[in-house]
């Protein structure tokens, strides 16, 4: 195989690819866009003079400006974009709109960038390594740990907002949008420090997140239960709960987090697993997945991040999985122990419907899996008690009945269960009717669990136009935010630029949640 | 001449280095410390894991640990160093210091970091360019200004010290300290939010500023005047004196950037120039005199800020005005009709007492110049009236007599009159016996106007021991914040983890202030 970068013009834009031949023949071919002709972001020999020289009566500073633009922006000025949700994702894309001079507000309901992150259980780390979560234009430091605590990312994330200079409208609750077809414009309704505001935009992006409609059974007898419970998105943490009998219903990432924290602090705690789950150990997930590509290794062997991400796009989702198998296959003669122990508990194992693993697992339905950082020893150990093929029945005043008939004490109960499609907030914010128009978000229909087919190829709805005008989804880790914040952010400019775009392939909806 | 970089080890520490030979022979060496054996900063391939895997019971996340920090750091457990000044120089030493496990507290009299630029003059923005200016690990973005406004580069400074973790006292003013040699700890004297707090660090660093403590002449009247009378760091910027008669004394950057400011404003603006001044365009010093080490070209030809920094040091402060005479010798020929035009108006330049320059003329005096951005042709129009060779005399209620005896209607008196020493603060804080016995900080024995001889060969008592145990001086631009904190802060670790630390040739103090 031989492969190569490309560098491409077209009359608006230019761009990088990456090719692949076997046999003097393209076997996957990537092109992207970096920039649109005429509009080049400002930086290095481009860059702002920041002070300007001379002698210019009715001069105003940088303070003034800033200050006039956040008076007048949404106000007595439209944003041309806004963006509802000011997680990592709203910001990346936020940072990247303003260095293309798209007037853009963010409104999101905490009050200061970083909340979503802080208001999270305690324990909460990042499990994607800092070589995959640089954020645009500001990388971390090299002595920036591996697995950022969620604290310290909150804090980034404000800084970040702060010095990227945009408009970050927090304590500001979206409560509906509608879109005017004649006007082609949105109304987009918003309370701000309890005051409504409306806001006139002419793009709507979603950055709500791929976690921010909690999946939440419906249960007999919840209503009754005299101990505290709570979706997993909504977990104080472990603290006063250390004599406590405590279930956590869910066995990913959250679940696990949760359960081990929890044991930490001195509960007694079981896990409900409710259908085989994949676990792999961060070590081995990290040197076999993610090496190669986002590691010091990758580094020092000349692989930015930049690269890294085009290298990572340019394999087509259909391939894929077939790269993918061996390097879990791998993992699970690596760590054969391990599995094997965690079985013997009675933890039910899968490394995906095709043995693909963690990122297609992630890309298809955005669960089931945990990223084991140390509660699986604990699982596989007993320390965590597992309950596991069994459903829950209903819930009594102190305790839970699951399906088998047995029953299990509780003082608090967690919902780790998940979270639903994007196209929830469309339905909360605009209406069922644009919802179901825009149909799921997420997933590529490779007709496996939780991600039925026909066979999309790209993830449903996502940093692309949808069956909605001027509607558009962002989410995803700090990767995707960093990385298709580049391409929604250039069809953005490009739109208010009045440059053409047409839109080829836009596929019928299939499904509609 | 040949020229080459070297990396050497000793006992205790590694460096790199410079040298130049000539017919064989050394010419100059610069050697520099880069990190004590034992002690290396985590980054890159050792950096921190974060989070730490595994099961702990009575785990503390990190916002625990940086609480709990900032709750006992300075009251129930005592800081290894204290910095008084919480500027670019505070700032860059803290982050130094956060990297080598130095507890440090900073304490600045302005409650929020960046608040020594948000209060001056609100035209100022850096005259030096976004290439000299980085701050330690966390260099500007690539779209950063050439000239940052003095508001960002302070939100910089406020984010830069969230983001490196380092515990910083706003709203504490430094009362006094005094120095148990038998205890070998200082007695520090604070208030923080209006309260008394004793600090007993083990070593001091008075990072106060080279523009900390205003020389304010008295002047004869001052006291009856019944318009504005202030130093320039008291400046409040032209708003509200635009149709006001202003008289600057002084010709230096502040002076020249206040006159600017306030025509611009539409007041009727004097400079006052008591003696000659160097200036140099702003355009012509950044291509002549930093271009080749930082700028765009320099980073292109594989310059980095790291290697800048080092052939920048490399040249002895004995050699360096034989190299910068030709290129001053070079901006007087490039900008010649400027320089005839500023003549003619009747200002008073010079190019330091042996033509040297703009840079020596800071390192010998740290004033006695301005980088124009603007300014110098509104004095060559007229337009700034200059008022030039001439003394104060007296000041009346309404106006300046000067020793001519003409006489000049004001509103508005701006003593643009520069700095003191900054063993004056010593002398406050600590005593004048102290401050007598270090005696000047600053310049280098050049025997040239306000740098008075015997020669010294390196900036007095900067960044290196004094002869007052345990009291450090820290300051000058950002370039120098950044590069000599670096040195600073290996001499502080080396002490606390107690690595003999022998002084070669300090010498007798000459001068007192």
């Amino acid at each position: 195989m031989t492969e190569g970068w490309i560098r491409f013009e077209t009359g608006v834009a230019r761009g990088y690819g990456h090719v692949r031949l076997i046999g003097g023949k393209a076997w996957t071919m990537l092109t992207t866009m970096a920039e649109l002709k005429g509009f080049e972001e400002h930086k290095g020999p481009t860059r702002d003079k920041g002070v300007e020289h001379g002698v210019r009566p009715g001069r105003t500073t940088w303070l003034e400006r800033r200050q006039q633009e956040e008076a007048e922006l949404g106000v007595t000025t439209q944003p041309y974009v806004v963006i509802v949700g000011g997680g990592q994702g709203g910001i990346a894309l936020g940072a990247r709109l303003r260095r293309l001079s798209v007037p853009t507000i963010i409104i999101d309901k905490n009050s200061r960038p970083g909340d979503s992150w802080r208001k999270r259980y305690k324990s909460l780390c990042l499990h994607d390594p800092v070589w995959y979560d640089h954020l645009p234009y500001l990388p971390f430091p090299e002595h920036w740990p591996v697995f950022s605590p969620k604290d310290k990312i909150a804090d980034w994330l404000e800084m970040y907002t702060t010095v990227m200079e945009f408009d970050y409208w927090g304590s500001a609750e979206c409560k509906s949008a509608r879109y005017d077809d004649a006007k082609q414009e949105w109304t987009v309704e918003i309370v701000r420090n309890g005051k409504p505001i409306t806001l006139r935009p002419r793009q709507l992006v979603l950055a709500t997140g791929m976690s921010a409609v909690p999946t939440m059974p419906s249960v007999p007898g919840m209503e009754i239960f005299k101990g505290d419970l709570h979706h997993s998105s909504k977990h104080p943490g472990p603290d006063g709960y250390s004599d406590k009998k405590a279930v956590v219903i869910g066995s990913n990432n959250s679940g696990h987090d949760i359960c081990a924290a929890l044991w930490e602090e001195g509960a007694d705690v079981t896990m409900v697993q409710r259908s085989s789950t994949h676990v792999a150990r961060s070590d081995t997930l990290m040197e076999l997945a993610l090496g190669g590509l986002y590691s010091e290794a990758a580094l020092k062997a000349g692989i930015t991040t930049d690269k890294a991400d085009l290298i990572f796009a340019s394999l087509p989702y259909k391939v894929l999985p077939s790269l993918q198998v061996p390097v879990y296959a791998e993992m699970k003669k690596r760590d054969a122990d391990f599995y094997a122990r965690l079985e013997q508990a009675g933890f039910k194992l899968d490394f995906g419907d095709d043995d693909s693993g963690l990122f297609l697992k992630y890309l298809r339905r955005g669960s089931g899996y945990y990223i084991d950082v140390g509660a699986s020893e604990l699982v596989a150990d007993g320390k965590i008690k597992l309950k596991s093929g069994v459903g829950i029945e209903r819930i009594k005043e102190r305790a839970i009945v699951f399906s088998d008939g047995s029953e299990l004490p509780a003082d608090v109960i967690v919902f780790a269960t998940g979270y639903g499609s994007m196209n929830g907030w469309a339905a909360q914010l605009i209406s069922r009717e644009v919802a179901d128009k825009v149909g799921k978000c997420w997933g590529l229909g490779s007709d496996t669990r939780k991600d039925p087919g026909p066979w999309e190829g790209e993830l449903r709805n996502m940093w692309k136009p949808t069956h909605q005008e001027a509607l558009w989804f962002h989410g995803g880790n700090l990767h995707q935010s960093r990385h298709y914040s580049q391409f929604l952010s250039l069809q953005l400019k490009a739109r208010m630029a009045g440059i053409p775009t047409p839109v080829y392939g836009m596929g019928p909806v299939h499904h509609l949640s």
